[in-house]
């Protein structure tokens, strides 16, 4: 298991809808404290001023904690930032482009959800992909329906570099996801709108913790 | 007068609502055989996938005419598409997290409505500043209240960097905002609402084509 690998066993990604009186930078440091690995800047309403603020102070607490910074879809917040990596949909940059112009060692994540779409980030130089929802989800308005489990090991079998599963994960399905194929697994509301995030983020890391066959 | 300077006589600025039956592509053909020498894609409501293919559909334009193309706000869609230069807003990237990313020689251009922002601009390292809207405009929602000419020629004393006048600016009113210290002006609906985009860019051209006085 690479260190990626590891990285990649559980990805918090932000909302701002997290909770009365809490803010984002608040929640992952709970998470973080949890164990979270990896925080995910998912900022699609705020203008990419408010968000390279906001990648800059949750950088902050990430790298104190040995964690990674991604960023949502937007490459130049991710790079102005000076975050880890980014996370592209098919409706972003495409992946080729976005490898080109990134600094040596930036990590590059893309969702797909297909085999096919898969393999063609792999192609493109994805470091991972995101595949789902694996389950139904209220968290993303423009996500797809589900596409369960077999899909996670299909598309797991297609490619070489580890698959995180997303969509209306929780502690209680988290290890199914991985048991399909899945090196881990992307939430938001399981630990943003969480009572506890830090302890919400150590049933997930649990769940999720199945060890490798190979 | 610098290249850039002369490059910044007209910025013309697309928008999807372009006319029935036109293309972006088609109108800004138009423009450039008008003589229009900056191009700038604005596509706020489009995803990023969609504005790099533009991107690189109308930079194919502008090298054949020998003419500049700016990004709005995406400067990622910019460095992916290898467009010339991005404009970026207040609520954008900051200039100078922007001028650490980008290859040297790419351009930078940034809003900036008082002789303050704009000296922040030019200290940050903006290659010209945009100032409006000079007159009321129905082609952005989120303009401001009209700023007028005086404003245009405080802005232009601030700096070295060139200004260049936006906002409710037609031929009729283009060589007012020159003469108020402009070195050239910026048009959405001018030029791409125009029965005639490639007259509508000459009679701009001509009306902001005032000699320096200096």
């Amino acid at each position: 298991m690479t260190d990626l690998h590891r990285k990649l066993s559980l990805i918090v990604i932000t909302d701002p809808s997290c909770g009365d009186g809490r803010s984002i930078v608040n929640v992952v440091r709970a998470a973080l404290r949890g164990g979270a690995p990896s925080i995910q800047l998912r900022g699609k309403e705020q203008a990419a001023r408010e968000q390279v603020e906001l990648a800059r102070a949750l950088l902050a607490e990430t790298r104190a904690a040995g964690a990674l910074l991604w960023v949502n879809d937007r490459l130049d917040v991710a790079l102005a930032a000076g975050a880890d990596g980014v996370h592209l949909g098919q409706d972003d940059l495409p992946v080729e482009a976005a490898r080109r112009i990134v600094p040596p060692g930036f990590l590059v994540g893309i969702s797909a959800e297909t085999p096919e779409l898969a393999r063609a980030a792999e192609r493109g130089g994805a470091d991972y992909v995101g595949t789902g929802p694996v389950f139904e989800t209220g968290s993303k308005a423009d996500a797809g329906a589900a596409i369960g489990f077999a899909r996670i090991a299909d598309v797991a079998a297609a490619v070489r570099i580890p698959v995180v599963g997303i969509g209306g994960i929780d502690a209680a399905n988290a290890g199914d996801v991985v048991r399909a194929g899945a090196a881990g697994v992307a939430v938001i509301s399981a630990v943003m709108r969480a009572a506890d995030p830090e302890a919400a983020t150590r049933a997930l890391l649990r769940a999720a913790d199945v060890p490798a066959e190979d």
